[in-house]
């Protein structure tokens, strides 16, 4: 049984990793560069106020500077959110990312998990806010979800919000791998709307860049982001991330041409799964989430390769498996092993 | 008047910062090479076990590794601390590091300010413990304390440790600065003793890397450090912080070097500015503490030249100055600049 993480590349023999879900076109060089080049500058405390980037990310998300909060990643946020409100009753749809729940076990509250069960696709049913219970205080949210790729529609998620809003319930929005899906699933451009909405990103996926931890939150209501800031350390973000950030958010193209890449080798890579027999369920992410009988887990381990095996998603069980999308020729030598498989 | 932290080269126009404290050598060489190589190494995932680094520093630190949690910069040590004992009253003397009162201020409990007066030499006076709330939870204590430089010695320290540990007050010691002191007067070889004890130290002053972002706890408690450990976000380590942490772990011979070189500047400095008339307060840390009526900050600023002003510590007033030790030739120059005002 592997962590309750994937990537655990440390503790495995692994030649290729697809269990992590970064970009497969890797690094924007001018990223890379301007990281090399931080080096130089961390002998002075990095800017405090984050000036730079915070008009840098403003400019990319189109939001005003301050609606915008910065985390060391996107798990600081979460945490920081957790130790802000306090909340007596959170709640998590499952299956979705660990990181809530280890966020949300900060503070001493009540969590309740909604299953979002494989007969409604694996997401929140009509009926999920008949069943929230009344005393909720946050409830967590991927979009799209963590591990089955789900897109919830902008339909349903204002109708979610604007409940959530009347009943006083917090609501997290963790939109990570949201860039895979391009721009118009977001609700980014709708933040305004609802103070009780934190909307998280992070840097991590769509720029291949984990190990630099730079992720921002966005919400509307000055009174709860200035609490929530209050419950994150001083200079959180590393001069490398403030570097990486400000170059980042000039990637348009990159972006654009990742989200295209990306797509192009899902339904590759899903179809062939499929012509293997495997069952993958539809999403929208840079991932495949999927279900086979053939251990896939340990065999192609024991090949080198690594993937996600989901048994230890809250929710799920033996069986399932998250596979990220890499490039071209990853995905055919991926698919080749899958098939050499009896 | 300037920020609540020095160092805000960002918002005024400098050329030598003598308001940062961080080691005049500056980042040893091999550290910058590891970090510039580190920016080819964070497309993965950085370890979430940092278990290289743990190793590293337990060997540094001559402490188990079971003893050690690392933060993003001690700041988030102290803020991890106050969410996991959420304290009721907390106990901080003044004037110190803002940084703890801005940690207490994430809990919602009570601060009290305990005044080190400038009569009794800026240290807690002899009776400090009779002077300590009995329903006290937390105190923040820095050694050597920041602005004043001052060293609390180890019997002292014992006593009042002793005492918290009978009266169940938790105990953050802040040996941020301890490396410039040499070893001798750490509380690090005694962290076996109290339990209610923890110690943090960080490797952004004396590695002269506060851009990177890396702090280290100690504690003997294995539940209080566990219980801290929760408090804090998954992967708060960059690839950055872990790989320059490993090879700061083995800069012995570096570390000695800045002692030494620290010791002779500091001197150097504080016998200068005596004889410009200016009074000195005696202190062991990379900084000197001191009076002056001569608008020290204003006219140095001017010039180009950022100090600390202290006015606005909590117990200071108008008047009190934080120089760090630089190197000799800049040393020499704010010397004569200091002499060439009127």
């Amino acid at each position: 049984m592997e962590s309750i993480h994937g990537g655990d590349i440390y503790r495995n023999r692994v030649r290729t990793d697809f269990s992590v879900n970064v970009n497969p076109l890797g690094m924007p060089k001018a990223v890379k560069d301007a990281l090399r080049e931080a080096a130089d500058a961390c002998e002075k405390y990095p800017d405090i106020a984050a000036e730079r980037l915070k008009h840098a990310v403003s400019a990319m998300a189109a939001v005003s500077e301050e609606y915008l909060l910065f985390g060391n990643g996107a798990s600081e946020l979460f945490m920081a959110a957790v130790h802000a409100i306090r909340p007596k009753k959170t709640v998590i749809p499952v299956p979705s990312f660990y990181g809530y729940e280890y966020a949300a076990n900060a503070a001493d509250g009540e969590i309740i998990y909604y299953s979002m069960k494989e007969e409604t696709g694996f997401l929140p049913g009509e009926n999920f806010t008949e069943w929230l219970p009344g005393d909720t205080e946050l409830l967590f949210l991927a979009n799209p979800n963590n591990p089955t790729g789900k897109l919830l529609n902008k339909a349903y998620l204002r109708e979610l919000f604007r409940y959530c809003k009347e009943k006083n319930i917090y609501v997290v929005l963790d939109e990570c791998f949201m860039d895979f899906c391009g721009r118009d699933a977001s609700m980014l451009p709708e933040t305004g709307q609802y103070e009780n909405l934190l909307l998280v990103r992070a840097f991590t996926k769509i720029f291949a860049i984990p190990g630099v931890r730079l992720g921002y939150m966005v919400c509307s209501s000055a009174p709860l982001l200035a609490k929530v800031g209050r419950q994150i350390p001083e200079w959180n973000l590393s001069t490398f991330a403030q570097e990486a950030g400000v170059v980042c958010a000039a990637q348009t193209a990159f972006i654009e041409q990742s989200v295209a890449y990306v797509k192009e080798e899902r339904c590759f890579l899903e179809d062939g799964l499929r012509r293997l027999g495997i069952e993958v369920f539809p999403g929208e992410a840079n991932f495949l989430f999927l279900r086979s009988e053939k251990f896939l887990y340990e065999r192609l381990l024991e090949r080198g390769v690594l993937i996600r095996d989901c048994q230890n998603f809250r929710g799920l069980s033996k069986g399932y498996y998250r596979i990220a999308v890499k490039n071209r020729e990853e995905n055919e030598a991926l698919l080749n092993m899958i098939g050499a498989l009896n």
